[in-house]
């Protein structure tokens, strides 16, 4: 079978599974067996909700610069730096005033982000 | 407990466990629960070793451009660029002119490269 449908593009807007995670966050994503990427675009200023999932994640900043909020601690993070987030560890992230652009991975993949919608999808 | 032992950057030289991959491919790899992380240098025109091994694969590239072979095809990649290798198919790399940086995901860990060593650890 063809591998070509397993090649993809961070900056190619019609890429993934378009969602929209709250106001000025928005994701495309990737399902993999035992992996998912999450390719998020964070606006200036622009925050998450704090929130838990069993399943483990890891976060890759790509572009920008942003605080990350893991743990009950803040963290400046800016491009280049990456982190894990051990399942049900709370976490969110605050673009800075450039915005950002985050990868994340999770693992196993989330099961509410194999479908369309909206929010974080988890407590 | 504290989560700042959970960040880290792609640039920082002694951050992961350093593994040397073949002549010319170096990596640093930061082992989670679910997933494994592998921030991979790849200098230029240097090439891996064809191989395959059981755990889900992603690759994303950072910097540079590169040839990808996986499942018998050859695919030019450049930065920004990134794929999923399914468990088992045979795959490798090689460097453009200026070498590439890669960052590969696996899910599970690759129990070879949670220690020190050498070579790709698969058949």
């Amino acid at each position: 079978m063809s591998q070509k449908a397993e090649y993809h593009n961070l900056d190619k807007p019609d890429d993934g599974l378009l969602r929209e995670l709250a106001p000025g966050l928005t994701t495309r994503i990737f399902a993999g067996e035992h992996a998912m990427l999450s390719v998020v675009t964070i606006a200036p200023n622009a925050e998450g909700v704090m929130h838990s999932h069993p399943e483990e994640q890891w976060g890759v900043l790509l572009e920008g610069s942003a605080i990350r909020f893991q743990g009950g601690e803040e963290i400046a993070v800016k491009k280049g730096d990456f982190w894990r987030t051990p399942g049900n560890v709370p976490h969110t992230m605050r673009a800075g005033a450039e915005g950002c652009r985050v990868l994340d991975i999770f693992s196993p993949p989330r099961a509410e982000y194999k479908k369309a919608g909206s929010g974080f999808g988890a407590s």
